[in-house]
């Protein structure tokens, strides 16, 4: 017989009756019922019952244990009662009789409890994640994460990519957000940076000939962090040669639908191969945002036009001086009460508009001022021009188009939420596309790129020599799950003309282009594909099949929220002989705060 | 048709011919035959050849082309004419005769050559690796690299592991090499370290449940560095719960002995399940070293009974006074000259040891000073226990044990190749077994750990209690391929009684044990299994496959021998507000040294 065990705690079912096996595992629960003990015996797999009564060796042994303590046990399988069969156990149509034990762990005090998953400060479980990672939750959201990856890895191998390692101890990237430094021994004065992304790597590999890359790239920014953001992330990072934004989107479809489908426990999920591509400006119309959540079926609309004359003099003005009204609809809501749309505009001022205009509408009926001030019949024209009836609503968000649709995006969403229309279950994919190459920046008063300089513009050098700049779009797209940005991605500019005329249109000279991105530039010299691809997010995709808001769930050893490992006691004073190596010294002392000395106070080394 | 091709520059066949396609790739050859001119076209696939003749209009724009240029040709499929059918490349059976031609990217002047690898200082090419990566062997290794990882991943996930991520960003580990170190930003005067293996973590997962981890880890370590060394290295990390030795090696093994046959290219492969197990103690006698190469078919014999009374005064008294003699065995060397044994002598004497004896034969006729002073008689007993025939030579290695062992290892090394023993095309695996869990440390007169401090010891408490220390061994283990060791790995100590009793006997006291390793101990004490693992490298394995003796040429974007990436200019200086956000400063300013002064002048930023 093995040492530890002939079965796991999630093997064994009725045809197992009668045999004498060996399972090792945690005790995950005690219950003494007068002389006969049951104990939930748990390991990764599952989860056995076993009985030790009166006569057996174990009883004695198992009673001075607590619970978590690790033992081995030896028994006979035996069929449980019809009454006390447990059909949500996969094992729950037997128990195990012990008679044997053998203590593997003695398990002390414990600082948190597992069973039952009982809610505890982040700082606790952090701190004793070992213990934390034990309950059912975590467990399973690791596991998710693992399962997600190993199927992402899996879907990308057979859209024809190979998986490359990118360096991790690497130089000062562009990326724009705080590096993460690491001084150099060998070289002093001078520092390795870890990378926010491996941006540059993956192009060089399309320039070295590697027609598909991917990665599962940990990826590195020190910002100050939130609940969806940690020092360290990973993206599951792509590049292909010789390919047009539609090839991506074929591409990359099947593996996010896939990997979503797999994991989505029922939920509907977008097929592959019919993902809807909103251009940017229509997304910033029609949902207010370049993150639409489509599980919101509400849609803005533009209804400036009606206003250029209207008795609501203050719509009126906004137009007039070049603004511009937007209208979301509130279906239904004839039976709600003003205070209903009293309690939306005042959320609006809080979040710091102007104010949420609305119009009432019962059995035909317009309500309140704005409707009272345009007309009914000039209310009735907008109604017939967006299809809404007579029981429906209406929010306006006016202002400067800018101002006006970020506020009709935040509403539409709040208005979805309030009247329960947001689909459930489901995962609603989109592309965003068409993104404005330039934009102008009203401060510096001069155009300037409005995301990414080193996309490629739509219609190339000709759109460049003759179209206004602000008319340029770009092959760049972000795609898009339940309002959340999985990732930003574009076919590269991969022709240095074509970039010193972008960065000339921005007003950068080619010496200038020359001294901050010579890198890329000589490389697209000696021979460059086209290519482009994209990174989405593994932290967020595994958030959003978990349903778990907080980026610390679904990794194993996380940061807290100050960047602190309170398991391993990161970071931590290191000794001056360490400082001299690394030719550096410190500008401050360690400062002995509360947080620094709780950590110290822990887990690591 | 698609914007860049209908086909990969592998693809087409001679049941292609006649077909309009469109190809895309480096220009990889240009051949001109009077008129008509020739290309090779090159991509990630492969090589298709191009034809341009006089009337084509890609002729002028491919003869005012640089070789690496990136062109998209249109044409149609000829077949070649039977005498300059090229067998050894895929499409050699067909060429493309170029109609349409689109520059995608105009190479400039190159700084070294593709085709053809002629060899280049590796500063050059490591300085534009993108270019070195287009090179067939680069490529290859490359290539060969992802896929042996990619096996490596599913043949663990088939054996029940799942892959988890630890943290890059973490604390010094216990390791004992040099840590890098990260400044952390929020926490004035602490460091984040990289991690020099996931060990800590690897074994907290076990005590969080997790029964079968496994990683591809990116491991990280701040030492000078070597052919076989990079600063930045991945291992197979992976470890299990409710495990005995017997369990790691019957699941590890299907694992090794799978990829490497997978990739051996027809050289034989040590089956799974019949790894030898050597132990140690055996190991360092027959061998000379605990890393056998097991192609090498002589083995080395302890003699030193032979020698306790003899006419060679020299061995009688190395015997006499507590040494050994070693015998390797030098089989058919009857027709060797004097000079071959005298040589092996001075390459002794040259790395260092006394000198290596030895004894030749012809035809049963002993011949050197050793057999004439031992005399014939008693040289044929030493060759009768050795079952040596009558035209074989031996050599000695006689001295104290340590030294003889390691003299008699690489006598037996040199012996093997200068004989052409070496078994070609084959990876001989072995375990190395049995390490002794103490040593007695000569200098400080004491008896401390012999290899790691925290594997369990075989016998457990009993054994430490009970034996005598130095005869107590460890549930550790090497695997060794071909004289290379892959990794180590040890069954855990996870009872931390048997912990702090091992410590007592090395000297430390149950305080000193707590001050330094509570962070494991104290996690132990809340429910641990029995677990053990391993962690081959990934980089040895590839080498090994790849049959490259520099690590450097296995991994795509490596570091020099300086820790330099040539590329991408790391590291390099960072800004005052960088290092003041750190709360760190310069120790001594950034010397300019020729070396960076080269790197700063390159591809990155």
């Amino acid at each position: 017989m093995h040492a530890y065990r002939t079965h796991n705690c999630a093997a064994l079912r009725e045809d197992a009756v009668g045999e004498t096996v060996r399972l090792s595992g945690w005790v995950h629960r005690k219950r003494d019922h007068g002389g006969v003990l049951f104990i939930d015996l748990r390991d990764h797999y599952g989860i056995t019952q076993i009985v030790a009564d009166t006569d057996s060796p174990a009883l004695p042994v198992l009673e001075g244990l607590r619970v978590e303590s690790v033992v081995t046990i030896d028994g006979t399988v035996k069929a449980r009662t019809p009454e006390t069969v447990n059909a949500n156990l996969p094992t729950g149509a037997i128990e195990v009789y012990a008679r044997e034990i053998a203590v593997q762990s003695r398990a002390e005090e414990l600082p948190m409890p597992v069973a039952g998953e009982q809610e505890y400060p982040e700082d606790i479980r952090l701190k004793y994640r070992f213990l934390d990672l034990r309950r059912e939750t975590m467990h399973r959201n690791v596991m998710l994460r693992s399962q997600v990856i190993a199927s992402l890895r899996r879907r990308m191998t057979e859209q024809g990519f190979n998986e490359f390692q990118t360096p991790i101890l690497s130089a000062s990237s562009p990326e724009g957000a705080r590096d993460y430094l690491v001084p150099s021994r060998l070289h002093p004065g001078t520092f390795y940076a870890l990378p926010q992304a491996p941006q540059m790597f993956k192009q060089l590999l399309m320039v070295a000939g590697f027609d598909r890359y991917f990665q599962i790239a940990p990826c590195f920014r020190d910002e100050d962090l939130r609940a969806d953001r940690a020092p360290e992330f990973y993206q599951l990072d792509f590049e292909m040669s010789f390919v047009t934004q539609d090839d991506v989107f074929a591409t990359i479809e099947p593996v996010l639908a896939g990997v979503f489908a797999e994991f989505a426990n029922g939920k509907t999920v977008t097929p592959a191969g019919e993902f809807p591509r909103i251009p940017y400006r229509e997304a910033m119309l029609k949902y207010g945002s370049d993150k639409p959540d489509l599980r919101n079926p509400l849609l803005i609309a533009d209804i400036s036009h009606h206003f250029e004359q209207s008795g609501f003099g203050l719509f009126e003005k906004i137009v007039g001086s070049g603004g511009v009204v937007r209208a979301i609809p509130a279906p239904n809501t004839h039976e709600k009460s003003r205070k209903f749309f009293d309690d939306m505009n005042d959320w609006a001022r809080k979040e710091g508009f102007a104010g949420l205009g609305y119009v009432t509408r019962k059995q035909g009926e317009f309500g309140g001022p704005i409707a009272k001030n345009h007309g009914p019949e000039n209310m009735q024209k907008i109604y017939d021009e967006l299809g809404l009836g007579e029981n429906d609503g209406l929010f306006f968000a006016a202002g400067k188009e800018k101002d006006a649709a970020k506020l009709a995006g935040a509403a539409r969403t709040r208005v979805g939420e309030e009247l329960g229309l947001i689909e459930q279950n489901a995962f609603r994919f989109c592309w965003i596309v068409d993104f404005p190459m330039f934009e102008y920046d009203e401060d510096l008063k001069k155009v300037d790129f409005s995301h990414n300089p080193f996309s490629m513009p739509q219609g190339e050098m000709e759109a460049l020599e003759t179209k206004d700049p602000l008319e340029i779009l770009a092959w760049q797209y972000d795609i898009v799950c339940n309002g959340y940005e999985l990732s930003s991605g574009a076919i590269r500019n991969h022709r240095p003309e074509i970039m010193y005329k972008a960065f000339e249109i921005a007003g950068y000279s080619r010496e200038e282009v020359d001294a901050n991105f010579s890198g890329m530039i000589e490389a697209f010299k000696l021979g460059a594909p086209p290519h482009g691809g994209s990174a989405p997010g593994i932290d967020r995709i595994v958030m959003l099949l978990a349903d778990e808001p907080n980026i610390r769930e679904v990794i194993a050893f996380p940061m807290n929220q100050r960047a602190q490992d309170l398991m391993m006691s990161a970071p931590s004073a290191v000794s001056p002989r360490q400082l001299r190596e690394l030719h550096i010294r410190l500008a401050e002392p360690p400062r002995a705060s509360e947080a620094e000395k709780a950590a110290t106070d822990t887990i690591g080394q």
